[in-house]
């Protein structure tokens, strides 16, 4: 087995998840992550947990979905009951094919996915991660080879995750006091918002595997400017690039995308806070360096913020402040490792990708 | 997918299990059986139930028992709670490699035996269904080419198991109102035994897909005579050939074997119950047309019976009947295709693998 997915196993279960013995432990994984769920299970064993091995296969899921009429979808209770007797739920992704479900009707996995909310309350309420095995489905859709994406995935992961959590600490110690943020982006991108009140995160790789950035909730209405986001976005299937927001008073009031504007549109259009911000992220992930149409990647990728119109993540809003509300959450990135410039109440804090708190800032 | 596939998850989920509309279900498989497993989710979302997908992968279940201490292993409360919300448990067995488990300490899987009893007991007061997907660890421990042994596994699984009850309940209706039954089988194997009270069963395929036995449980203490098993067994990964079991009211007297005696020694020595006989089948599948070193098949082929020192189960004890128990419940079989009989209270019902109700008998 590949040293790497020890270590990957290792850094799930200690750093994460903090698996401890005692932990009832469930391991969901695809038959393609098989060598990272044996080192899970070994990693569990190890500190005195005792794991369920889940399988997370899309083409039975799709099997699944399309076998069941749109309205006979029920809360699998056995599953949340398994949920409520654990401790520890760990996820691991990686697709062979990463389009095995597109040929299932939207309608039917939103009527999944509205059947399995009770299931995924009881998940969050645990100590749970998110994680990657480099799969052939999601290196083909990053447009790499095997090799080259298991390098990229294990670097992205296996870092030093303390040393990444101090660095990033340096951003929440600028954001999380501050009033006002501007971001400024070749010759289009310029918008301000308020973050006053709210609560800035570092995300040092426990929810999510790789981690590695800062975010925060902006002042719904507060948001004035307009934004190019000129990393592709890849919603349902679908890819829309160079998506470009104006914005007044918070609210999306022009937009118009080079391709899909009309999944764009839509998107926007799900309820009056789709076309509001739910999120300022900063991504701080330098082994993150290429776009490889994986949200789990793409917006901790170094040298590059994130928006996302909709919903608030709850921990960043501030006591007696307004959380932005949504069914949707999307995710869209800026590049700012060039002709950029990220202001705070005024003040400069970072440049062409270069922190003020690094060395090479300001050159 | 092979069209063999789909039938055999059909009959999973209409003939063995009868899944209905809101059931939930536990699929249980391996990674190599992901073609069954997707059908099976497309079978039960066909019925309207709601399917959890659980892995049963030997290398990780290898890791998991190597790295936790022996004296560390807890019951999974989080799969007792998973089965207790569960209606329907199919289980799909399918060895990559059948000695994946070689190098594991059977202290630690006795140990595992223990924790996981408290979950065993409540999966077997539900509806379930164990079965066999062909994969290649199975073939090779046969002796077989994976293609010869997909056409053995479908031919003795996708059967008309309502011809097949038929024919069974034939044999039903011969021993379960019987006293004496006598089995002799070439120049040693002669032995009698009674079955009064018991109660013969019929397996057509619920619990054990294939099915295809009828089965009592002898008086513990009136077999008398001896058994030469001309079928190798496999047991702990070992295979004893060649077992010749001399029984005195009851007790096994004397016993040799060919091969791996000690290990024969071993199992008769378990407890007082594990020297007396528990099971006696009569194998009726006559699509089992081999020995494949797999129980769920071995035991059924046709013009077989089998022998089981050790447990008897439950449902074929008579009221105020003595149940013979012990831990263990090992079965050994006799080919009864040749120079053999069955004799049910002084009269012949079987000879030479013909029954009194088929065509040939005593030709």
């Amino acid at each position: 087995m590949d040293p790497r997915i020890r270590e990957h196993a290792e850094i799930i279960v200690d750093h994460s998840t903090d698996v401890q013995a005692g932990d009832n432990v469930v391991i969901s994984t695809p038959n393609v992550a098989e060598d990272l769920a044996v080192a899970l299970h070994e990693a569990v064993g190890d500190r005195g947990a005792t794991p369920v091995h889940l399988a997370s296969e899309s083409r039975a899921q799709r099997a699944y979905l399309r076998a069941t009429d749109a309205d006979a979808f029920e809360t699998p209770t056995h599953t949340k009951a398994l949920y409520e007797e654990s401790d520890v739920l760990i996820r691991v992704r990686g697709e062979t094919n990463a389009t095995e479900q597109s040929d299932v009707p939207p309608a039917k996995q939103a009527e999944l996915s509205r059947a399995n909310r009770p299931v995924q309350e009881v998940a969050l309420s645990k100590r749970w991660c998110l994680t990657q095995f480099p799969a052939p489905g999601n290196a083909q859709l990053a447009g790499m080879s095997s090799d080259a994406y298991e390098n990229f995935v294990w670097d992205a992961v296996n870092k030093d995750w303390d040393a990444q959590r101090e660095l990033q600490a340096q951003m929440v110690d600028i954001l999380d006091p501050a009033s006002e943020v501007r971001i400024k982006s070749g010759d289009v991108t310029d918008v301000t918002m308020s973050i006053a009140g709210m609560k800035t995160l570092n995300d040092y790789a426990e929810k999510n595997l790789p981690g590695g950035e800062v975010f925060t909730a902006p002042v719904p209405d507060s948001v004035e400017g307009e934004v190019l986001f000129d990393m592709p976005l890849y919603h349902q299937g679908r890819e829309i690039t160079g998506a470009h927001l104006v914005f007044e008073n918070g609210d999306v009031v022009d937009h118009t995308a080079e391709q899909n504007e009309g999944l764009l549109t839509e998107v926007l259009n799900t309820d009056p806070g789709a076309s509001r911000l739910g999120e300022l992220g900063i991504g701080m992930n330098r082994d993150i360096d290429r776009f490889t149409y994986n949200m789990l990647f793409d917006e901790k990728m170094g040298d590059t913020v994130h928006m996302a119109v909709g919903r608030a993540y709850e921990e960043c809003v501030g006591e007696g402040r307004t959380a932005n509300e949504s069914a949707v959450h999307v995710d869209m990135i800026v590049d700012m490792s060039e002709d950029s410039l990220i202001e705070v109440d005024g003040e400069t804090v970072q440049q062409n990708g270069v922190f003020r708190f690094e060395e090479g800032f300001g050159a």
